[in-house]
C-alpha cells in the first residue's frame, strides 16, 4: 500500500496509524519537537488546526509534491459556536493556500477517533469522506481506507472541505451535548 | 398534537404531512395560488427556497406569533458547487431576518423524503435535526416528529442552520453522484 508520515501522536495520529497499518500501508509517528524529515508519499497533520501553521513553517518546503491530509475541526473552542476559519473557506483551502506545492487532501474530519478504530458506526461501516482536487490523492487516501476494511467516499472538490468541516462541527456540538455518544454520530448509509 | 398548515403540495410536503398525521397531529395542505389563510400553529414551508420570498411578502402578517418551519436546501442549482445564502448565514437565518415576529425552526432539510416515508436511514430510526433559538418553538416541531415514532434531536440555536444547510448539501451531492441512494444519506446514530 501506502507509506505514512504522521504529525501527531494523539487520538487521531493513533487511530488513524491503525487503520494504515491494518491496511498494509508503513507508517511513521513524528512527535512534537521531533525534525525528523517526513518520508511518506502521504502526511496526516493529526494537530489541532492552530498547530498547522507553525508545521507548516517549518515544513513547508518538505512538504511539496506530496499528498497532505488535512483531518482538522478548526471548531473555535472559546465559544464553541463556530469555526475560526473564514465562513466562505475552510481549514482545507486555508492549508492548500499555505502549500500551494502539495496536493490536499480533507479527510478523517467527519468520523471520530472510536469509529476508526471499531470500523462501525452503529451498525454501519465507518465511512472516511474525502475531498480533493486531485484525483490521484484522493485515490491514494481512499485505498488507504478501503484496505482496512472501512469504507472511503469521494466527497468532491477540495471546496466540499467548507461542509466536511461544518459536519464535522455539528458533529461535535452534537456529541458534547450529549445527543450523540463519541462511538456515534452521522453513518453514511449507502 | 399539533395543528400544522403546510405550504406546499409536492414530495417534502406529502412526507411531513404523513409524519404529522401519523403522530396524532392536524394537517392542512396549502397549494401555489391558494390564498386561504394558514390557521396552523405551526407553518412549514415545504416549497423550493427560491419561493420563499414570495410567501413571505403575501403572508408575512399572517406568520406572525408563528411558528414557521424552514426545510429547505439552498442549493444554487446551476453550478451545484455552494449555496445561494451569504457564506456566514443561512436560509434559516434570513427568513427568520424577513419574519421577525415568527419563530423560525430549522427542520427536515436533512432528511430525504424517502427517510421519513420508511422512518428509517438504514437501519437507524430516521432523525430529524432540530435548530432553532426559541426552546418552546423547538419542543412543538420535535413532539410531532418524536410522536410519529422518528427521533427529534436539538442540533442547537438557529446558528446551526448553517451547518445543517452544509450537511443537506453535502448529502444531496453524495446522493447526486450516486454515492448514496435517495432514501440513505446521514443516519445519526446515538
Ligand atoms: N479526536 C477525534 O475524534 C477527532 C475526529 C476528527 C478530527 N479530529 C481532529 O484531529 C486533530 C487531532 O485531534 P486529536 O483528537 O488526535 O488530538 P490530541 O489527542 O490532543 O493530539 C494532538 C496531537 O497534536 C500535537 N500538537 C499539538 N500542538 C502542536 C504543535 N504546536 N506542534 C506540533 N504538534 C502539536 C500533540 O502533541 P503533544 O502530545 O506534544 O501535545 C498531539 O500529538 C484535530 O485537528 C482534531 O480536530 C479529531
Ligand atoms: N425532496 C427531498 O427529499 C427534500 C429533503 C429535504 C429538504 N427538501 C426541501 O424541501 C423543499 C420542497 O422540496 P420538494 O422535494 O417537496 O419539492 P417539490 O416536490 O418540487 O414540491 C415543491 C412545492 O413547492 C411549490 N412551489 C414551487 N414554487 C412555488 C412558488 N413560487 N409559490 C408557491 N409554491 C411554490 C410547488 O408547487 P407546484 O406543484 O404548483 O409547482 C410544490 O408544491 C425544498 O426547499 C427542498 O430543498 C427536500
Amino acid at each position: 500500500m501506502a507509506h505514512l508520515s504522521i504529525i501527531g501522536t494523539g487520538t487521531m495520529a493513533q487511530a488513524i496509524a491503525d487503520v494504515a497499518r491494518k491496511g498494509g500501508s508503513t507508517v511513521d509517528l513524528i512527535g512534537r519537537g521531533d525534525t525528523t524529515p517526513v518520508t511518506g508519499d502521504v502526511v496526516v497533520l493529526a494537530v489541532p488546526y492552530g498547530a498547522v501553521a507553525e508545521i507548516v513553517e517549518q515544513r513547508g518546503a518538505e512538504l511539496a509534491g506530496k499528498v497532505v491530509v488535512d483531518i482538522t475541526n478548526p471548531v473555535d473552542f472559546e465559544t464553541f459556536d463556530g469555526l475560526v476559519v473564514p465562513a466562505d473557506s475552510s481549514a482545507a483551502a486555508e492549508i492548500q493556500a499555505a502549500l500551494p506545492d502539495s496536493r490536499v487532501v480533507k479527510a478523517f474530519n467527519t468520523t471520530f477517533a472510536g469509529t476508526l478504530t471499531a470500523g462501525t458506526v452503529g451498525d454501519v461501516t465507518t465511512t472516511v469522506l474525502v475531498a480533493g482536487d486531485d484525483e490521484d490523492a484522493k485515490r491514494l487516501v481512499s485505498d488507504v481506507v478501503d484496505a482496512a476494511g472501512l469504507r472511503a467516499v469521494d466527497a468532491g472538490p477540495l471546496r466540499r472541505a467548507r461542509e466536511l468541516e461544518a459536519l464535522g462541527f455539528q458533529q461535535i456540538t452534537l456529541a458534547a451535548s450529549e445527543k450523540v455518544s463519541w462511538t456515534g454520530g452521522f453513518a453514511v448509509v449507502a
